[in-house]
């Protein structure tokens, strides 16, 4: 630090989030004459599209959420802090976080806003509990937990009346995660589990898929939509669509269908994966700056990704509404990656004394999507091509290998794919005993309500065939 | 079911335990004629000898902990039941598990109990919550969290006073684990992490590991426990010999030195790896046979492993007391390989109708101890003979890798080992939010102390050099 109190103080750039956005955004300012501080409540860069394949037991948290730190020991310009981000001040240009009760206020000249997107319940957040969503490495380790001690508990349970029960798995959310998860449990009963199991047959699982929308995948539009929820029902995936949920409890769900009529499936295992809103970052920005927020707290953000009347403040990734592009992760990392470069010009036109330079918008270059559904299977759509089947299942491990973070995750990461794809073996099926004592409350509570309904509920509840 | 109702009822053992033990007794029996029933608390098989490795960032909990179910799918005649076994009933032959409030009694013919052996902290069991033990995945995990949060904490921290007390870290207990465990934490902050923080500089984390005992690695003899111990000053560890704990409270750690003088160390920080106790199980069997528990509460039991009064129920690895064996996992694994093959042979006599064999006692094959100290360094004691440095960190690596469960999880541990020693990247350094939460009611516990113990603290206090 002392060495830098004869020079003239370099320009300060915060990015806040260390995911896609916050990643892409930092690497890409490495070689520009700027100090840079990541500021993130975790300490990892979660690789979130894979967090799917840890909830199912094939890879591990450390292979899709690498260390921060480490991915950028060696760039001498940035800094990472570990912090719970609770505000932002426009006109004092700081950021305040919180990390294990310590405040600290972090200066910037440029800000890089990028944190991201938290599961929404849509205002019911007490489905949370009984229906966790798929954002977090505690999300996806939670689910591990629940989706392998449903099996687990059917194997000691003597009444086969509590099985169906048991082995009924609901996935709320018929996008790439509730796809992928649900295919993925599908897996699990149908190949991975066979013969495990005494006192129990995991195919015998239920694995339902539901969504209030009318098709799967909808961004993907209707051709590879139909071609993925065939083949979900293929690999034994109830889809049911146009099923709005209505309640989530400890037992199982209820749903309003497209004619209003209202069915419960009994499940103790459900994952959400219905709907985001953004950081509420957010809307603790729009205010100061008199931007708008949509209904997901997203901003609407100039067409360089600034805030309204502050140029210095990027907002990119899903806490950005623009162009209605969608909530993934190239478009944060497109984001990251523009408002770095903006910065840097700034930065090299101002030590050279030129004018600011003026500003290019942001353009998205649509990549494509693509969803896995099951082991040699996915949908793609590229470049307005449709590819299914086994071609686009190896579109998308090229791409998902190319983003993992670091070589090591890289040939990890393949060789569990070679293993559970190839082979039926799971690497990553730990439960933690944190878990199963959270399951074990949630086991109380179930409990409890069998007794509470006694033996009328099957009269009052509508089965779905 | 059906088809064994016409066929005499197989002769049914149960074992208690998915360690060394228990796990080596299931697949001993892979070819026998009896019904084998695994009862384990957890879902997995744990390799315990490796968890210093998870909880310093090298090895993923899969790696170390497979899914029990799993490795013993292919074996036909094994079942796997989730459950925490309450107790055994000599007299009925039952055993009496329990899983998410389901109880489960299983009737045996042949039982094993290998239920291992947990932390002891001799009767002060409120350490545990300031320094966590070596025994589960969630220890591992824990401490993961506690060894990595540290430095992260030290990293926001404005007050140079604190540094001190978040970069010291205490290991208590200098046995294979402690050994390890502070050789991992030196390597650490000595290489990994050099060069990944700004404020802070990792180098100056101050590692000490402490022992009642009067050398490292007792168990190694004086020569390999002197090197062990010249090796770790060399990285940096201070050695502490004769130092009895007395006190672990959330801000520190205060013991009594040989010379009977109090010392207190300030440290956040702390691990726990300084003794064991048997499982509970093991004095409910003492009573009802009238065997003798020791101290750690492991049963006497007879040359063959058995109860007395009850050939067909055996005792192996952490939980029986015999002949002075080392609670170490070679003990078990031949134990539970012993106690196997007398139920095989016995059975197999009763099929013929010949008389039961008669026992040849247990003998313990002593395969050597090894420990590593850091990358390419390790301590070997094998047939009487002493090896030392790399050679024996070769030895260390070929051993491990042969007795890891499964080929995947060889690999994956090879090539984690690769990068760790060779390079300086750690796959596995993600930490959970529910242990950053544990962590920061720590961290307010810890702050309601410093504002309690007020400026006076540093005058009751005496400084280790």
């Amino acid at each position: 630090m002392s060495t830098q109190q004869s020079q003239p103080r370099r320009h300060r750039v915060v990015v806040i989030g260390s995911g896609f956005g916050g990643l892409f955004a930092t690497k890409t300012l490495r070689r520009a004459d700027v100090d840079v501080t990541v500021i993130d409540r975790t300490t990892h860069h979660l690789f979130q599209p894979l967090l799917y394949q840890v909830a199912t037991g094939i890879l591990s948290e450390g292979e899709i959420a690498a260390s921060t730190r480490m991915i950028l020991k060696g760039q001498r310009n940035a800094a990472v802090r570990a912090g719970n981000v609770t505000s932002i001040d426009l006109s004092a240009q700081t950021v305040t976080s919180v990390h294990l009760g310590r405040t600290t206020v972090t200066e910037y000249d440029s800000l890089i806003v990028s944190a991201g997107a938290q599961q929404s319940y849509f205002g019911n957040d007490h489905f949370a509990e009984h229906a966790p969503g798929m954002k977090t490495i505690d999300d996806a380790l939670e689910l591990r937990g629940r989706i392998l001690g449903a099996f687990e508990q059917a194997e000691v349970c003597e009444d086969p009346d509590e099985w169906g029960r048991l082995l009924t798995f609901v996935v709320v959310g018929a996008g790439p995660t509730g796809v992928e998860m649900a295919g993925q449990i599908a897996e699990l009963a149908h190949r991975t589990l066979v013969g495990a199991f005494t006192n129990i047959d995991p195919r015998n699982a239920r694995i339902v898929l539901l969504d209030a929308a009318s098709a799967v995948l909808p961004p993907f539009g209707d051709n590879l939509g139909s071609r993925a929820a065939e083949t979900l029902e293929r690999l034994g995936v109830e889809v049911l669509l146009g099923a709005s949920v209505t309640d989530v409890d400890a037992t199982g769900l209820t749903y309003r269908d497209s004619e209003g009529a209202r069915h419960r499936i009994e499940s103790v295992c459900k994952v959400w994966s219905a709907g985001v809103a953004a950081s509420p970052l957010g809307r603790q920005l729009a205010e100061q700056c008199g931007a708008s927020a949509d209904r997901a707290g997203r901003i609407a953000v100039e067409g360089d990704l600034t805030l309204p009347g502050h140029p210095n403040v990027f907002v990119v990734g899903d806490m950005m509404s623009l162009d209605r592009l969608p909530g993934v992760a190239q478009v944060a990392m497109q984001g990251g990656r523009y408002a770095a470069r903006q910065i840097a010009a700034d930065v090299a036109a101002a030590a050279k004394n030129r004018p600011t330079p003026e500003r290019t918008q942001f353009e998205y270059r649509d990549m494509g999507s693509m969803a896995t559904i099951s082991r040699f299977n996915a949908v793609a759509s590229v470049g307005g091509m449709e590819v299914s089947g086994f071609i686009a299942w190896v579109m998308w491990l090229a791409v998902h290998v190319v983003y993992i973070v670091g070589f090591r995750s890289r040939i990890a990461t393949l060789l569990s794919w070679t293993w559970t794809f190839l082979g039926s073996w799971r690497g990553q099926m730990t439960v933690t005993e944190q878990q199963t004592i959270a399951r074990n409350a949630l086991g109380e509570l179930h409990q409890l309500r069998v007794l509470d309904e006694a033996d009328d509920s099957d009269g009052v509840v509508a089965r779905v065939s």
